[in-house]
Formats: C-alpha cells, structure tokens, sequence
C-alpha cells in the first residue's frame, strides 16, 4: 500500500462525506450556484470588519525591517503582550505573555496542547454530538476519545461525564459555544465540571486538565454570557481562533492560553512551544500575528447572525422542525423527523438543500445547518424544508 | 507527570543547545548586540525583494470578497495553478495544479508526506550531518530514523545507503543544497540513488520513495546546478518553502509537490491533501498564498550571499580552518581542530562569536557557521575566529 494504513483507512471512511460535497458541486453546476442551498460548511459569509481591511494596508506598507524574520516559536513577543492585556480585561486572573503561544489557527492549538499533554493510550473526554475533527488530533498523537453524550438540551451531563473518568484520563476537551448544536455552556455546568475535575485530580494525584475550545465566543446571542473556564477550574487551557469572529478561516491564525494559576506552568509553556515547532509549524504566520493584535476588541457584526438564526428557527419552527434555540455560534441542531439522518438529508438534497447529517458529529437523529449564509439562502430554501418535512412527518 | 514522557525528555535533550542560546543572549545584553557575532540561526538577514513587498501592498487594497476564507486543503486553485507551470518551466516533466499541496512552510509540507506514508515503526533513511528536526517530524508518524554518513566531502555515501536498506524502509529523505554542509548532490549521485532505489523497489514488491527538501534551491553559487530529484527517480516528491530564497520563514509558506509520474497519484495527493487538513494546519495561510504566486521567479539577491561565502571562506582559510567550500545555501561546515566540537565553540563563544557545534546535526568534529548575517558580522568576527585557532591548532 502507498500510504500509510491509517490515511487510507481515514480516506474510506470520509468518502461518503465528500460523496455528499461532490453531490453538492455536481448540483451548483447543474442548477446553477443560486439555485443550491448551502448549509454544509462553517465557512463564514461575512466580510472581515473594515478595521482589518486597514490593518492589513498600513502593515504592507510597513517599511520597517524584519518583519518576515523568524521569531521564538511561541509568536512575536508584541502580539503575545497584546492577547495577555485583552485576556486580563476579560477575566479575573492576569495573563503575560508567557501564558500564550500564538498558532496557525485553533486546529493547530489544539495539537499543540494535545501533543503536550498525552502520553500514547491516555484519554480524552469530549461531549457528544461534537466536531469529530478532534478524533484526528487526538489519534494524531496517539490520545483516545471517550465520547459522553450531553443531555436533551446539548448542556453537560454531569453524572456521565464521571463515569467516564478512568485512570487514564488525561483531559476533558469542551467546545462551547458549541459546533455543532449552538449550545453555551452555563456558569453552573462549568463549575460542577470544575469540582468533579479537582476532585478526581486529587484522587488520581495528577491533574486531570481542562481544554476549552472557544472560537465561537464572540458569536453569541440575545447577550448571553459565555462563563470563563479559567473560573471554574485552575488546570485549564483555551484554544481560539480569528476564523469565526472576523471571518478569517483561512488566514489560520490562532492561539492557546494558559490559566495563569495552571500547576506547572513553565513545563507545560515549555511544551507547548516546543510542540508548535516540531509539530511543523513552527510558528503562527507572522503577517496575521501582526494584524490580530490590532483587532482583538473587534468582530464582524454579530447582529447580522442573530438575524439569520432567527430568521432560520422561525421559518423552520412554522414547518414543523423540533430544535433548541442556539445561544451561540452559527449552527442549527434540529431533530431530522425520522431516526435516519442521512436519508433525510439526502431528501433535503434533492431539493438542492445541502446539510450535514447529525451522525457525522456523533449526534444522530439530527442534521446541522450552518446559518452563516446569506439570508436570500435561508428565505429560499424554506419552501424545500417545508416540503420534506411535509413528506416525511408522522 | 504534567506533560507527555516524551515531550519532557525532548526538552531536557535541547536544554544545552538552550543553554548556549541562552549564553548569546546575555552576551548580547553585556556586550552589546553589535560585539557579538551571532552565526547560530539560520535566519536570512536580507530582506524580502521589492516585489514581494508590492504585491503585499496590491493584496491588502485587493477588494475582492472572500479572500480569506476556508478554501481546498490543497489552496488556492490560482496558486497550484502558479506553482505547476513554474515547475512545468523548469523541469522534463508536465505538472498539474493537483500534483501540489501548499503548506505551512517545509515544515508543513515534510510533515504531511510523512504522515501520509509512514506507518508506525517503518524506516526513513536521512544522510548525515543533516537538520535533527527531521527526527521529531518522523517521530510525530512514529517513524524510525535511519542515519548514514555521508562521504567526507558530504556527497552521498551510495554503498553506506544501500546497506542502510531493510524491508521496512519507507523513504529516502535529502536535503540539496544541504543545511548544515552547503552540499549540492551531483546529478549522477542522484541518478545513482534513483537506480538503488528503483532496484530495491522491485526486490520489495512496492516503492522505496525519495523525498527531497529543497528550500535552498535557488541558493546556490558560481552556477552550479541543482539537479532534479523528479528526473532520477519516478517515486519522488518535493517539499520546500519561501523561507530562504524570500526571506519569509516567519510566514510560514511553501509546497509539496509530486512527480507527475508517482505511482498511485491519486491516492498519494488524497492521503496528503487529508494529511495537511488532519494535522491541523488546515490549509497554507491564505494571503501569502496569493503573495507567492507572483513571486516564483523572483528571490532575494543570491549575489549577496556568494559574496559572504567567499569573505567567511577567504578569511577562515587564512586562519588555518579546514573546511569544503559550499556549493549553496548559507551554512559553512569547517572542522574544528579538536575533537570536542562543543569545547571549540563553547571558545569561540567566549570571543563573542556564536556557532552552533556539529554534534546537533549528527556531523561532530564540525560547527556550523551561518553567514546570513551582515558583512561587517563576517569581518569582526575574523580576529576571535584567529585567536582560538591559533590556541588549539596542533
């Protein structure tokens, strides 16, 4: 075989996935783009705010000398400085810039933490219906998901999530707001899951680490809070991107912070600048980690989602769709009307409307709408939602 | 422990290499950044050309919508399109745009190839004295390093390497022009390594493949060639980035092509097209994906670098060093005239002049000396170079 056993194992078992894309491809070429509805990627639809459209023109026109150069691999010490100050503002504890390492997007934080973390075989708790993304970066560095449905309502599940603590536990990896049902999770839920950590941490006399992936926060709701993880738990980590918030997905410019009360802190920096050099990126795109660091406070206009997603729920709520309300980021998690996700999104598909079935998040018997589309997109597509649901509803 | 064994044993392993990093650091803060001569990095000192910087400034007043979005793994269709023809111009063989992956630098593009071949415990053989990093990137694919020396002139060692061959050899990785020697592998070295491969890829049943690192090529000196790693041998690929010959390591930019004659192409490009998504990096940076792809042609001004060659050379000649004259890059590899590379640097070190011992590349009894640094570095430096010569030459 070519390649290695895993990649070809990984190629086979996307392929119906990419099917479905290339299905998708096939029906924007033959009905036209306009006439295809799709919800299938996370891709954001809006624009990057003005602000950074003139970040980038003063950066180019920069003359200082250098600013291409290698720099330590924990990120240009400027923009570490710029992320500790906005983190402090943020929060209760005070962050330095020895707290963060800038990276190549929240993907590459997360394998940074990872590979820093896990010994070959030590597990990892995520809450399910999750971005199975992360079975990847764990297998990457030979971690082990243990899968832990959340409740009805996509909150934590306590009592399970504790009954998934082994001795191999090494963390518990949370996404919130979450990809892909929406849900935030509430300063209660984190707090319980803060107490349960201590506690097992002090049984197995080791940390248990909290990882916290938080790209959506920004993205929320009607004010919603989204409730700190370095409150509610000292070993915890968050990894973050500016793919959401200012529409930059594919510039990969991110980074991971530190608790600054976090045990051990030297070595686990250590590591983690460490691991973002040998992982191959040795550090995060130095133009971007210049352009960032201006752009901290700002967003795209989080108002235009909360339209979208309003405009989505009540249109799908009047044809009969069950869902929660999503708090946050840009993701509907609705019921599909039969247990068999996939047929119904194939049902949807032929009314040109693209979906992902709930399955490919571990969360099956639901189908996830990315609402970052235009609002032509949604409007239009009604009447085929409308229609399936008609067709397939008991 | 709070971090994974390995990664703690890694940086205990560096500490030293640290420690001496550390040591220029505190000399500069002494004496003065200007009276200390730092050739430990090889980070080049000549900024990007001027059309590099032109293009950053068109880009960043580009109105266009969505260019900074998600994209194909394998980038911006407009810029493998780019990258095809170039290598279409100046090699024997036809590429396509899907015959290349852009990646996060060399780095980037090594690691997906090894991920996409190596199954855990098979073997890469690597000439010595090579760029150690190459051994955390097999490590992260749980791949075994094979090392075998070089000849004393650093051209490839055909006997050595075909001895180093076992049923689990996977790959061949070289690095031309090389980083820490200068070497640049003849034609009938390559062609002899072509036929050695091919030979034992018909006795094993399946490729041996040859993965070439070239981000020194267009660094190179008195017109030598650099020859073509695509005409030796079908089962190659090249990795490389636009760090050395643009002056943009911090950017994080480079590619990976195939040979259009690879067997199983298909399935190789999907493995690594997965491999770039799966490890996190997602896709290349977006706006430097567009800068490159007007600048193929161009680099910094290569004249500059001869020039700091033939004065290092010129005057560590004078002094009594021993060393072969590099063909390219910006390494020179001169022997120290002891046997202990750590002690003769550790000596230097106390003139202020910051080497890095050839120990860290596999190649002791050597340093390696980076002339990418200013002229006057190369002609201030020559006095200490003298004094600890004089005191150790038998």
């Amino acid at each position: 075989m070519p390649v290695a056993k895993k990649i070809q194992a990984s190629m086979e078992k996307s392929s119906w996935i990419r099917r479905m894309f290339e299905e998708g491809i096939a029906r924007k070429a033959k009905f036209g783009a306009e006439n295809v509805f799709d919800f299938s990627l996370g891709n954001p639809n809006l624009e990057p705010p003005l602000n950074f459209k003139r970040a980038l023109i003063e950066l180019a026109n920069d003359p200082s000398p250098s600013l291409h150069a290698y720099m330590p691999n924990a990120g240009l010490p400027a923009t570490r400085k710029a992320v500790a100050d906005y983190l402090t503002e943020n929060n209760r504890q005070t962050f330095s810039p020895d707290d963060i390492v800038m990276t190549v997007g929240a993907g590459g934080a997360l394998n940074v933490v990872l590979k820093t973390l896990l010994n070959p075989g030590e597990e990892v708790i995520i809450p399910s219906p999750y971005f199975v993304e992360y079975n990847f970066y764990l297998d990457n560095h030979q971690g082990v998901p243990k899968i832990v449905k959340t409740k009805p309502d996509f909150s934590l599940d306590l009592p399970a999530l504790e009954n998934a603590v082994t001795d191999k536990t090494k963390a518990v990896l949370i996404n919130s707001p979450n990809n892909p049902t929406g849900k935030v999770y509430s300063k209660e839920d984190l707090r319980d899951l803060g107490e349960l950590l201590s506690a097992y941490s002090r049984k197995l006399g080791r940390p248990i680490y909290l990882v916290s992936d938080e790209p959506y926060r920004k993205i929320v709701y009607d004010g919603i809070p989204v409730p700190s993880v370095f409150d509610a738990y000292p070993e915890s980590f968050v990894v973050t991107s500016f793919s959401k918030d200012l529409s930059l997905p594919g510039e990969r410019i991110g980074y991971a912070a530190v608790n600054p009360e976090i045990s051990d802190k030297g070595m686990i920096m250590g590591g983690m600048i460490l691991c973002n050099r040998v992982l191959g990126y040795v550090n995060a795109p130095a133009f971007m980690q210049r352009a960032v660091a201006r752009l901290l406070r700002d967003s795209v206009d989080i108002s235009l989602y909360q339209m979208k997603r309003d405009m989505l729920c009540n249109g799908l709520s009047e044809c009969g769709y069950e869902f929660e309300k999503p708090g946050g980021a840009f993701y509907l998690f609705p019921k599909t009307p039969i247990e068999d996700d996939v047929a119904f999104v194939q049902a949807l598909q032929e009314e040109n409307i693209l979906t992902v079935p709930g399955s490919g998040f571990m969360g099956p018997g639901h189908m996830r709408i990315a609402y970052c589309v235009d609002d032509r997109t949604i409007e239009k597509a009604m009447p085929g939602f409308e229609r399936v649901m008609r067709r397939y509803k008991k």
